[in-house]
């Protein structure tokens, strides 16, 4: 065969592996060297591509897109610093347990470590981070070739969703001439199936952990972030036999139930901040799933809680910044939820959930009276979501918008979805994050994002002026960092608003005629209260204006209330 | 001592001996982790800080600062993916050559691998891309401990200026609380001196040199990017000597200097196209200095032309990427030339020069006649460059700037230094990079770009509202990726506009608001050049509107034109 037909039946083979192997979607950055791929990509019938010029933003796209699917997305770039580029989404990946398929295109070995023009050093590139490399063979079209290379499409996909799910890269070396031949018949090599299975204790290491559940009153259920919400059903009914109450992280996929589910406590970051109240709330046993919390008041809880604390996670990573977990659960963690529920003798003494509820209750219309009565920037996140429909989805930002979102996201709003990069917590990439969830997702999408947060990513939204979405974006302006308000380096005046405060000063309506979005300033909470009742189905930016000073002051106000009311009960 | 006085000792001390090993400025990005690197290099009274909000920007921004001033710049930033954002930066200065000393803060090791939030692996980060890495020990004053990381910090700057330059990395685990003590006294330990000797061969080794270059008539000497210039003057001065020409690379340094020097060769772009040209101009001897061209004709040429070829590099990377060097010598650059010029006798026979000469002349007036004729974009850079003043400093755009300028620059013009990221042609960076130059250099200072490039990073410009500064933006706008246009896949109708075409219809008057930049729309050739003469001193965006249809069409015909010119002689 020619070295077109080669190059054609090679690729095509491994990206319909690909696609019989669950990726369907593939996000493509321009460039010649990745030439075969992206038009291969682009002509598979199946498969839906989208172009996305930043690398950077592109692969935090597809890392958006592969949240909300559940399944891997495939990246595409050309050679040197394109590649580079993918990193921060790449380590958000591996951290936030996402699928992606990184496919980097390379000079071949005779052009490789000799100067040649945008050839860097691409083996490895990502390092520990990419749970998987490979540098691909040069196309050839002999069938064994194509079976193996078949098998190397099956593998990564296979090792981007095995627990702990993450990015894989594969590295292609491409011979000039580049194009493909987009006329020949395409499928050549046979295909593979995978069948993943998951890791479940045996009936006598479970009966162990049983035995110390019957006897512990005073247990604790942790659920902290895992978007894909596999196990909220298991560990709502794990609760519900055991009497143990559920503190939920924002990012659980607990909340989101919370109205049908008494034992959900949401308001726990408000009443643990005091070491009063985490003194008088201390459980005998604590039952964690999921990433840590958000909540950093509920992580000082952990680490000054005594007790057994099981951690359960099948990704087996051990992740207890407190060191403090008695006993490490490898095992898959809705799987778990459901052995134990299914040994244990469900408990009828309901004192200690009750105390949490009432507590909680008191908590909850504290929160609800700051909602309605403050101005500043947490107010607004907390009308936001009281507007929220059912079925919604919102994406916040990392510092202050996830953090808002733990405080004001309570029982009683309607039922929504939350998402946030929680893997690294960057305030990087966060915009083309949301927009990857919105080409995914039905229904209405909201992005909550701090200044800082959008500047950072306003390369995303290129991509809304070539594809239609309806995210909307709501920025909280506050002018620069404002989480760093709330740290004692506050106190340090002389350098502190250059190095922390860095007013950007920045007028997002230009950047909103820049990209041709629809945009409304809303000077006060009422303002964007109102505003918030426009829901005109294309990506639109509500600018809403903060001020850092009083907000640190509303939520210090917010949390002395709290403290007041849980210490009068 | 405290924990603070213990911090504050610590890292002001490695701060100190970083300032005596020639890091004169940094650039800051807000985080809360680098607290004290923050601070400490703030409250440093020589060195020059700036704060950079995007990381990706802020590496390019120093990456330009380190260019300008030919010393290593510290970039700062806190833990998690703001140090991956530093990735592309780190990669562009490792093939580029440039000295950047990475300071990341990190959580303390009780901290790592265990799920800590914004914790991520930050050993070894960069891989092979960073020249060298080290994990800081913890704070401590001890003055043991203070010598060594004073060591550190010297062996750091020591490793970023050693052939090949580049840039190394250094993490440091940080405790709470973050803040130093800005009233103490810094200077703790005793501080470090490095000398650095260059590579030079013996006489024996230069004498077989020598004795070839005596036996030889037809040789060429290639001076490929360099931007440091350090070896203009002996490469000139053995090209006087040898009777060689030289064919200059646009980032070589030389062209700055042909008008006072004949043998500096720069229309070989345009005639080398031609596979004829290539055997009736073929050397004897090519004498490679820099990396590799721009000019991909001048590459085929290097790759066709038989002969000796001499590689000389004191960073031994053999950057050959035809494979066609027959000796590599590992001799600094400068020295190697100017040993050699010492040894030789010199030529008097000048035929072979001056048939080189005779035949750039005639493409020079091709060129002009060209620059003067044509409208498109190449026409245009013509325009800028005969516009440029004295002394002027230009940074290109990779892609097609570079190519333009390579082209287009030619003897008569005034003399003006030209910049470029040519380690990895990444079209990412290229504005903060520019925009880190002009903070270093006096004087009037362009970046010529197109507008992929420019959208790429965008969000470089915020800097031009922290710091004054004149740099003068021409974005090329041919809405997309102009250079995609000369590939072979511009055959290919079917995919060819969404997968390289990518017309991001960008109108960036909306981007010089969001950032308060001057602007000015030039829709013709002659508006541009009438634009031109309105040189006030504060940041400026010039978008001429050009296309890539006519553009194609008219490069081509010049060299079309080219051809007939040298065939006719």
């Amino acid at each position: 065969m020619s070295h077109r037909e080669n190059l054609t039946v090679y690729v095509s083979s491994f990206i319909e592996q690909l696609y019989q192997s669950g990726v369907k979607r593939a996000v493509i950055s321009p460039g010649s060297r990745s030439t075969p791929l992206a038009y291969l990509l682009e002509a598979h019938p199946q498969i839906e591509t989208h172009v996305n010029i930043d690398e950077r933003s592109a692969a935090f796209y597809a890392l958006g897109m592969a949240k909300a699917s559940g399944a891997p997305v495939a990246i595409v770039c050309t050679s040197g610093t394109a590649a580079a580029n993918y990193f921060p989404a790449v380590v958000e990946a591996r951290y936030a347990r996402v699928p992606l398929i990184v496919l980097t295109a390379d000079r071949p070995h005779e052009l490789r470590d000799n100067g040649a023009p945008q050839a860097i050093d691409q083996l490895n590139l990502y390092g520990k981070h990419a749970k998987w490399f490979y540098d691909m063979p040069l196309p050839e079209s002999d069938m064994n070739v194509l079976q193996y290379t078949g098998r190397i499409a099956a593998k990564a996909a296979a090792k981007s969703l095995a627990a702990p799910m993450g990015p894989v890269h594969l590295n292609f070396p491409f011979r000039e001439p580049l194009s493909p031949d987009l006329t020949m018949d395409k499928r050549e090599a046979a295909f593979t199936s995978v069948f993943h299975a998951k890791k479940q204790l045996d009936e006598d290491q479970l009966s162990v952990l049983a035995q110390k559940v019957s006897q512990t009153e005073k247990g604790l259920i942790i659920a902290g972030p895992a978007e894909d919400g596999r196990a909220v059903d298991a560990i709502l009914s794990l609760s519900e036999a055991t009497g143990y109450p559920v503190l939920a992280d924002p990012l659980s996929g607990l909340r989101t139930y919370m109205n049908d589910h008494d034992q959900v406590i949401e308001c726990y970051d408000a009443f643990l901040r005091d070491d009063r109240m985490k003194d008088l709330l201390s459980a005998d046993l604590v039952i964690r799933f999921g990433g840590m919390p958000v909540s950093k008041a509920l992580t000082q809880f952990l680490k000054r809680n005594g007790g057994s604390q099981w951690l359960i996670d099948a990704g087996a990573e051990w992740r207890d910044p407190s060191s403090s977990a008695t006993a490490y659960i490898e095992s898959d963690e809705a799987v778990f939820a459901s052995q134990l529920t299914a040994v244990i003798s469900r408990k009828s003494d309901r004192a200690w959930l009750k105390q949490w509820i009432s507590l909680n209750g008191n908590v909850e219309a504290e929160i609800l009276h700051y909602i309605s009565d403050a101005e500043d920037e947490g107010a607004a996140v907390g009308t936001l979501l009281q507007s929220l429909p059912d079925g919604a989805h919102i994406v916040a930002g990392n510092s202050m918008p996830i953090r808002d979102v733990d405080t004001c996201w309570i029982r009683g709003m309607n039922q929504f979805h939350l998402w946030a990069n929680r893997g690294a917590n960057g305030i990087d990439g966060v915009v083309s994050t949301a927009l990857g969830l919105s080409s995914v997702k039905e229904g209405p999408i909201y992005l909550l994002i701090g200044d800082l947060s959008m500047f950072h990513d306003l390369n995303g939204l290129l991509v809304t002026k070539q594809y239609p979405n309806n995210l909307k974006i709501v920025i909280m302006n506050n002018n620069g960092g404002g989480i760093f308000s709330f740290l004692p380096q506050a106190a340090e005046p002389e350098h502190f608003e250059t190095l922390f405060g860095t007013p950007p000063s920045l007028d997002f309506e230009h950047a909103a005629k820049l990209y041709e979005i629809d945009y409304k300033r809303c000077g006060s909470k009422s303002d964007f209260s109102h505003a918030l009742t426009d829901l005109s189905p294309h990506a639109r930016i509500f600018e809403v204006m903060t001020d850092r000073i009083e907000n640190t002051d509303a939520h210090r106000g917010l949390w002395k209330k709290v403290a007041e009311a849980v210490h009068s009960e």
